[in-house]
């Protein structure tokens, strides 16, 4: 039994401590997984783009719940990108996320921190904020992508 | 200029009385979108089910992010189920999804209803309430699965 409660005491361990990426079973979930969530984030995305841009008319409910999901779905996809996940050929991703670690993690917190202001400001109902904010998220997506996506 | 504004008028309606469906400017972004909020809602499902079935240590905080995120994704997918989105090749939805609107609207409320519960369990910490309520919503997973999902 003592074996056994010590197999059991380091595999609990193992799980605590392991990295984002032994969420996944295999690297090709990982990847489907941060497209999944990034495509998601990007719907919602454009939708408030749309009445941001004046393309649909501003719909102060429609704003707000997309930009919930904006704000939602910008956590989820990092967790994607563990070691491994450069190689499934579906993905886009371009070395550097690996290489520069530091600068693509800021990127991702920097899109966090955007579309929570984003979220916030379409809570108000103000559009001129959702404009402001809408932009602000926008640049966050670009340079991630200039910088880390092969198109 | 009369004329310009009978049609940004009609626009206007037609953008206020279209279908979910018309959210999405091409069939292919609705399946798109569909398959990859299923996609993310099973994840952070089957994260709960490792949690409800054993086979990962309970971690209350983890289920309960795993269940909101889960109740969130559940309310999202019925929206790329629209005209015409039954053609994609990626298209794994049988004829019925259409032939049978009725009874996949109720399987999906169904869904969205199973998954509040779960949530709403997974926020209580209680490991026993949650795994009543995985099973509950697994169950209409399945259901739905066998009767409008194309192996």
């Amino acid at each position: 039994m003592k074996s056994f409660a010590c197999i059991a005491a380091a595999a609990t361990l193992f799980a605590l401590a392991a990295p984002a990426s032994a969420q996944f079973a295999k690297p090709e979930d990982a990847v489907k997984y941060r497209q999944s969530a990034l495509s998601v984030m990007g719907t919602h995305f454009g939708r408030l783009g749309a009445m941001a841009n004046g393309k649909v008319p501003f719909d102060a409910k429609m704003a707000a719940e997309n930009a919930d999901l904006v704000a939602t779905m910008a956590k989820l996809p990092w967790a994607g990108f563990g070691p491994g996940t450069d190689k499934d050929p579906r993905s886009k991703a371009m070395a550097e996320v690996w290489t520069e670690q530091t600068k693509f993690k800021a990127g991702s917190d920097k899109l966090i921190a955007e579309s929570a202001k984003l979220d916030a400001a379409a809570k108000t109902g103000n559009l001129d904020a959702i404009k402001v904010a809408f932009a602000a998220t926008a640049d966050t997506c670009k340079s991630c992508h200039d910088a880390f996506r092969n198109k």
